[in-house]
């Protein structure tokens, strides 16, 4: 079984690329390559039994993508993108490789034609609705984005859902919620601070919180993401029917309450370490993004979320550690 | 004021053009010139004091679409498509007009650049939802549509919100009802018949019914469609914030209520015209369409829907006979 995976360098994809080599089959078929592409080659570690090509390229490029595609991976998982504050900031760039990737890679699929259609894993984001909200978002409630970002990948879905459709390929894509705690560095999203506010003081550094203890948000940790992805990859997607976009199960935690888990786990000290400083720009974009959910499809079609902010803030330290070692 | 008109050889643009040309102004400003475009060029009657372009071309090619908005029109009517069995018939054709048409328009009009920010009218339609359906579908249930047709005109709403949220376009996308009766022939829609069951009859045409008389559907007249679209051309937009899409209000009428109205303005021996003749395809498409709607946020802004199908039949034969005169 081949597999490929674009937006394989990033935090997610990197995490994704672990677990199917530590699998090392995917429902009982062996994985024999994995085709990891992203805007810069990833350098991942060797992984047994398991062919790793690790290239780079512009997936708004069309003949790249075609390319990719004409591996014939059995299973795709799509989780490249601009992120939403850079999406926001370039226009053209943003529609560029968050729209016309994915419209390449369906078009590429589509082209090949015959008896090919391969499982396609697309993240999506809770960024796909927008303010004002019901109470618990529900999965009938209308997207209406906010953001360019929200935007391109609510169109997404629907050319993914289209695609299914017709019996071009076997599509799922799952509205992520905000990945917490992302290791490394700060990046461009919006939404970076929620990471930041925990694995920068645990590291020692100062964090910046730009909007009000009382903001509530929708988030998950990457372990959960990555069980998200392999799910999505070997379900059954019959009982989806033609609505193959998901929002997916997580927690809804305020600001207050992750720094009171933070307290909990890493003392007062650690605490100390968040400054407050509002940024009306992010204040702005972070209202317009909600704030809970009735994931049920998910929860039926048998995803399952992290239980308590504590436990994500644990596993971070323990993925910190086992990095360090 | 120029205005531009894409899809102006249509029966809903040939009467919009009509509306205009007696109104021969747009909230106060004269109208000076209209640009009639279509895939062929309208042949159009001469107009007191209005300059009326009518020239041909394809939507899909970007200079086309660059050259007529080089004309900065104050106001763009954007009702051209692929109808929906012709786009569920011809996928790519379906997306190179009805997506890449609409996109071309947006960029064209964003590169224009400086103050230029044109009233943009787009007509979508209900196609965009797709069963399972709540019993009345609301302005916050989610656009999950079954047809190639309703994913683009899902998409280009998406669009037309995004580029007017980031200043580009003052955009209002209004989801039409089916309209009916249609004047002239039958054509490659799948909600042909809605309008073929009352015309043809009337004619003293045979017609073919090929869903059951319990089917229930969402509609109005053509004369509604215009007001639809001269409202959404000069109302004030502000009030409808970032979400730039609103299904507009109707009737719900079940075929067997048709047919009485039908009974009722023109007796049996018309409504015995009518052929029953089941077709599953189209019954297949129909069932996945919208029958019922709280259309609040339309009403709300002002727009108005038919009061009774007798009304909307009579107004057909007052149409025709006004035709043969």
């Amino acid at each position: 079984m081949r597999i490929l995976i674009l937006g394989a360098a990033g935090m997610v994809g990197r995490r994704l690329i672990a677990a199917l080599c530590a699998e090392g089959s995917m429902e009982g078929q062996a994985i024999t390559a994995i085709d990891a592409f992203d805007v810069v080659a990833a350098d991942l570690p060797p992984c047994d039994g398991v062919t790793i090509n690790s290239t780079a390229g512009d997936i708004a490029d069309r003949a790249t993508v075609e390319a990719l595609v004409a591996e014939r991976p059995e299973v795709i998982f799509h989780l490249a993108a601009i992120v939403s504050g850079e999406a926001e900031a370039d226009f053209e760039k943003g529609y560029r490789i968050n729209l016309d990737g994915m419209h390449h890679l369906l078009e590429a699929i589509r082209q090949t034609g015959g008896a090919y259609r391969p499982r396609l894993v697309f993240t999506s984001s809770i960024a796909v609705f927008g303010s004002p909200f019901e109470a618990q978002i529900t999965d009938t409630f209308l997207c209406a984005p906010l953001t360019s970002y929200g935007t391109q990948k609510a169109i997404c879905e629907l050319l993914l859902s289209d695609y299914t459709r017709k019996g071009f390929v076997d599509g799922v894509a799952i509205r992520l919620p905000t990945i917490v705690v992302r290791p490394g560095k700060p990046n461009k999203a919006a939404s970076s601070f929620f990471s930041g506010i925990i694995r920068e003081p645990l590291a020692g550094h100062e964090a910046v919180l730009p909007v009000d203890d009382e903001v509530r948000h929708w988030v998950a940790s990457p372990a959960a993401a990555v069980g998200f992805l392999l799910h999505a990859a070997t379900m059954d997607t019959d009982m989806l029917g033609h609505r193959r976009a998901l929002s997916m199960p997580g927690l809804s935690v305020t600001i207050a309450e992750m720094i009171e888990a933070l307290r909990e786990v890493a003392g007062e000290e650690v605490v100390a370490r968040i400054r407050r400083e509002p940024d009306a720009t992010i204040e702005k974009i972070v209202a317009g993004w909600p704030r809970d959910f009735d994931a049920r499809r998910a929860t039926e079609a048998g995803f399952t979320a992290d239980t308590d902010f504590a436990s994500i803030i644990r596993a971070h330290i323990a993925d910190e550690a086992a990095r360090g070692a």
